[in-house]
This record gives C-alpha cells, structure tokens and sequence, in this order.
C-alpha cells in the first residue's frame, strides 16, 4: 500500500530507540479518513478469506482493527492486557513481552468471544518482534479458532518478527515494510 | 437513540455492583456495524457544532471516537492513561480515579495534538460519576481549546455526572440513558 509508504514519508518522525513515531496520524492523534483508506485495504486483502472476527490487543490497533472489521462485516475482539471489575474469570490468557514498553503484560480474553468456529484476522498497528501475535495466536490456538492471517499497518522489517511468522506458513499482509530507518531516511522493502 | 436502548435491553447484563455488562456488542467484542450507527449518530448531533476534534481517553472509547470523528470528518485524539517510551515529555495531564476500576491514573496527551483554536468534541462509551469527564475538561483547559460537548454511548443517570455536567451548561448527549437497574430490569431515561 503506497499511501501508507508516503504517509509515514510525510508525518512519521524517526526516534532514539528504532522507534518510529506516527502518533500524529496513526495512534494518537488519528487521521480518522486515511485510517478508513487503511480500514478499507485490508478488508480487500482477506475479503475471501471467509474471516468471522478481527482480533487485537488494546490500545492502539483498536482504531483500524474497527475499522477493517466494519468493512469485513464482522465483529472486533478487543484483548485487555490485564483483568479488570467487569472481566468474567472465564479467559484465555498469554504473557507477552512488549517491545514498545519494556515490560511484561498478561493479555485475556473472555471465552465467549472465541470459539472453535472462528476463523481470526490479527489486526494491529505495528510488528516488530512478533510478541503479540504470538501471545494471540496461543489465545486461538487455546479457542481452537483458525488463524487466517495477520494485518499490520507498519512491519518493522529489521526487527524479524514478520518474516519468522511467514517462514511458519502464516499468511501476514503489512501495509508499509521498513527494513532500515535513520534520523533522516526510512527504506522501505520493495 | 432508540438503538442503544433496545441492543442494551437485547445484549446487556446487569452484574454486582451497579456495573452494566455490554462486551458482547460495545467494549470487548464490538459490533462493528452497530458502532457505525452509533458513530453516525454522533455525527448528526454535532455536525453543526464547528467540531475540530474528538478526544477520548483509551481504551473501551476509542472505536466509537474513531467512527464518530471519521463521519464528522475530523480526527480524533487518543488520551493514554500514562506516559510511554514513544511519548513527548511535553504533554497535558490530569489526574483521573476510575469508578469502573476503583484506581487513580494519569492522563497524559502531547501538547501538539490539543491547540487553542480546536473546538473539541468528548466522546465515550459509558458517563457514570464524570471522572474522566472532568479530567479531560482540564486538559482542554490547558491548551485553552474549546468543550463543544460530550457524546456517550451509555449515561448511567443515576449515578449523576451527566446531570452535573448539563448543570454547568456543557452540552451532554447520551445515546441511552439509564435511570435504574435490577438483575432483572434496567429502566430508561424518558
């Protein structure tokens, strides 16, 4: 997806750390009528796929994890990363180690969200090493659910995580691949 | 809106403690097509309101903001409950003690995203005591941006932070209003 290649070209902003900061149209302010664009492109990659439901770990996949499950015509999943007052005690769970945070979460879903007749589209902003698509696929692999593929907004190619998925049979679709980023330019896979 | 009240009456469950269970259509497993409505919805209330941006705090709002923003044609701004790796030191911050999780956290959004000329739009799924309400009042404040009004999926009335806020003369539009629940009945605002 081009326009995703020129978005991050144009308002993304490289960061100490390997991090890529799109906050100003991607996470956290939201260019609401591109992420539509985004939305719209990934319903047309699994569009024959025969996805049930979208899949994602809260917060920042939310956005275009609605947004592709809107044009899908399915429902979104939203995983919690810790239990809270209205969480039934009745969840699939996985620990994950978060890349973007330094730390380690527990990621839950309630059980009736998930069942051995979904057929899961992973939706999420970014995919580095790949920590939270494994933490997801051991919660649908506990469901008995198929994983269908994955949708990810920016791979950060360097880091291995998409291309260790892919080498494991794992359909994964990203929308802009960076494989190097320096201060003043970012290269992007062909 | 009598679309919420009736998917509240068909999809809802009352649980201890005055909480209105409604994952399995608004905050853990959307119904993407529902929220849509609902997004569409909020637009028509605001559409002549001048509105610049919808700002939420993350997470159980965001797809509604999103949808709300995009159909107002505007972006929408994602509050973070605490600072990140990736996050601007120079942000706007509130103290905020969440009813749902009995907790207190700090709100933070970066100053770049919230600027004196936005006329602001706060959308949430649920308005109980108005907590998070008034935080983000607060950090409109800070940037010296306009509260055009607040959009919410779900006021529990009773608990009366909807009603304080009308009687400050903020603009409140809830798309259900609930005055009383049981196990067995929840009674809607007329």
């Amino acid at each position: 997806m081009k326009l995703m290649e020129e978005k991050i070209r144009d308002c993304g902003k490289v960061l100490p750390g390997n991090i890529l900061k799109v906050g100003n149209f991607l996470n956290q302010q939201l260019d609401t009528a591109f992420l539509s664009e985004v939305g719209k492109e990934i319903a047309r990659l699994y569009k024959d796929s025969g996805v049930t439901k979208v899949i994602t770990i809260e917060a920042s996949g939310i956005a275009i994890a609605t947004l592709a499950a809107l044009y899908l015509g399915v429902p979104a999943v939203i995983v919690k990363k810790h239990s809270s007052a209205n969480q039934s005690k009745d969840v699939y769970s996985a620990e994950i180690s978060s890349f973007t945070h330094g730390n380690v979460y527990t990621a839950v879903v309630a059980k009736e969200y998930l069942n051995a007749n979904d057929k899961v589209l992973i939706v999420d902003d970014f995919l580095a090493v790949g920590n939270a698509i494994k933490g997801l696929q051991s919660m649908l692999a506990q469901a008995g659910a198929e994983l269908v593929g994955c949708a990810i907004a920016i791979e950060k190619g360097f880091q291995g995580g998409g291309d260790l998925l892919r080498k494991e049979g794992i359909r994964v679709e990203s929308l802009a691949i960076v494989d190097s980023m320096t201060d003043t330019d970012i290269t992007f896979r062909a």
